[in-house]
């Protein structure tokens, strides 16, 4: 068990609320072996960033939400780390672009895409949403992948023009940009690939994320001329800074 | 399962041997739930720096090799992940160096106690090795810490002047310090609290620590005027220019 996870005035609380969430899913049976190391890999990261929306991340998540606002097709793809970290939240964010999610695994089993399907069909009832929530029947194929990675929907991911994915690898997030979409993505380490070749890219903790596009959807931004090297660059600034301040 | 494992030509090869090592003493119930976020903090530091040894973490290496071959009771401290990562060249050193191992955990339970003792015991064995393996029947307290954390062997981890503590948590590093031992840590985060506490540290990823121990301990290296901040310092410096490189 977690420590102290119940005390909100635990400096650390937010950090050990997440870990509680993904081992609730990992009991579950909602994620792959490699999540926690995953989820780590980001607090490193996250730690390296101050843990805090840097002003760039803000930006850049602004500039999401208004791609997201201005799609013809938009969807969010969520993996098994997304939905248990922040599933209530991509569901809300979702009703309000009115746009349906599709649950898009790596390590594709008929055991974790029921659990995760479950899951999030469970939260959409109990928060009285009505998303779409795709996944389950894939009858298409992500162009330039192999394997059970490459499924997906037709009136999902395939006939999307803006996706959002969170926490995606690499090798996708390379294939959807290929096949003409604007790849919105949500990735602690501003040097993944995943980070360097999406079309937007928020370097920034997901629950924090989730938030920020909850508070900044209504408002409806406007999109920008949009320089994500820039963005990215800033993000590794704000890291050297952490790295270069006294050790002692 | 991890994939690619049993292939040493992918180039993510240790990498992924490791996180099967670390899934297989998980099933075993040797880990805590928080030991694969830990890994993965670890894997991000690793990549920033290289994952190689970098010059100033070898000489760290040599340094520790002189300080344990030169106590009057040294002893290697192990947790779940350094077992589950590093057992077999541990109990190497051990057998090296005449020296006990004790297994001193965080998250203390009888049950993960027991797998880790059961798991050591057995490595001991099938290696024909005679290492003492301390930690089942703690007698004595490290002095200014509370609870099942503080508990160590009087004629192991208490009586120890020089203590190898890889992966080491910052209050239990501290409270060694204090203790007014020698304290060698090996950790990946040169900004972690461990690091900074540590009278040396190996700012390098365990295995490739424990291979060059192995190498280096036969050839008796002498102590030297040691500068830690320095060592940190050097770590520092090269997470900035592998942040530093050119994104795209």
């Amino acid at each position: 068990m977690t420590e102290h996870v119940a005390d909100p005035s635990h400096p650390r609380y937010n950090s050990l609320l997440m870990r509680h969430k993904l081992e609730v899913a990992a009991s579950k049976g909602m994620l792959a072996n490699s999540a926690m190391i995953a989820h780590g890999r980001g607090e490193a990261y996250d730690y390296l960033l101050g843990e805090q929306t840097i002003p760039s991340a803000f930006i850049a998540t602004k500039e999401i939400a208004a791609r997201l606002l201005n799609a013809d097709n938009p969807i969010i793809s969520l993996n098994g780390n997304a939905i248990a970290l922040a599933g209530e939240g991509f569901l809300k964010i979702a009703a309000l672009l009115n746009c349906p999610i599709e649950i898009n695994i790596f390590y594709r089993t008929p055991e974790r895409m029921n659990a995760l399907l479950s899951h999030l069909n469970g939260l959409n009832e109990k928060l009285g949403l009505n998303v779409t929530i795709l996944g389950g029947k894939p009858d298409a194929k992500i162009t330039g992948l192999e394997g059970p990675r490459s499924n997906c929907h037709k009136n999902g991911i395939f006939d999307s023009d803006v996706i959002l994915v969170p926490l995606e690898d690499g090798d996708r997030c390379e294939a959807l940009v290929n096949m003409g979409k604007d790849v919105l993505v949500i990735d602690l380490n501003p040097l993944s690939r995943s980070a360097k070749m999406a079309s937007v890219t928020v370097v920034d903790e997901l629950s924090r994320v989730v938030s920020n596009l909850l508070e900044i959807i209504p408002s409806s931004p406007v999109i920008s001329d949009w320089d994500n090297d820039e963005c990215l660059q800033s993000a590794l600034t704000r890291i050297v800074e952490t790295i270069s301040k006294p050790t002692k």
